[in-house]
């Protein structure tokens, strides 16, 4: 069995962010790797759903857990392209998620401006990973919606 | 037009709860209301669905967006029979939620533990409505579970 990098796997996850950019959606993408494959892919749809909740990682969870029929995603990795909100982290410890790797930080939301540890305490995390790729397509999505 | 009051809010939540109960879920329910009427209904599914996701908050959320046409719930209350965790604040949070009203504390995974604000800043917030009947149901619940 081939073995896929991580930046394999981010690159998965930044084609989905490109398929929220597409859609007039803040390009956040995500996959969930199990054994070295993707069970799970998603982006943000909060505008076509209507559905503040709709951020890809929720969907990413959601789908995840549809396909293993588990609620628990503690042998599972979840690549998404920004830091993860609050909202997020809450539901990545409820999953009980074995590892988090993100690309860009989110100076704004993301979940480790708050002071408490809101991720579970077995999640690993590794950050950085095609950081710059998904922070300049976040910045050209703002700068496409101030125009 | 007849004008309910929080109690009787609550009591529908109340009813949300005991539908859990009945699946074997974690016994919470809530409701959205909107102008004085109710748009969702929902209970804890997380068993049910297989999704750590699914906690009555953001099913009613989902369910209130989707009725409303809208992302935003600033004209709505939510009504839920404990305290919302972590992932369920964070969500109020980016619906921009006008009123929460909830029954019991969570003392092991309420929002308030966290030290940093994680509603709204315009989310009023009201609390101990029916808690004690809220508190009992959870009680039994676990009791029943142990067993």
């Amino acid at each position: 069995m081939e073995l896929y990098t991580l930046e394999y796997f981010m690159r998965e996850a930044l084609k989905e962010a490109h398929k929220a950019f597409e859609k007039d959606e803040v390009p956040v993408g995500a996959v969930v790797v199990c054994q070295n494959k993707i069970i799970a892919r998603a982006h943000n749809q909060t505008e076509q759903l209507n559905d503040a909740t709709a951020h890809a990682e929720m969907l990413a969870i959601t789908s995840a857990s549809n396909y293993l029929g588990s609620k628990y995603l503690s042998e599972c990795v979840l690549y998404v392209t920004l830091e993860p909100c609050v909202m997020c982290a809450g539901a990545l410890n409820w999953a009980q998620l074995q590892k988090l790797i993100y690309g860009a930080e989110d100076e704004l939301r993301g979940y480790s401006l708050i002071k408490n540890p809101l991720l579970h305490p077995r999640t690993q995390v590794l950050k950085g990973i095609s950081g710059q790729e998904s922070k300049e397509l976040l910045s050209q999505f703002f700068k496409k919606l101030r125009e």
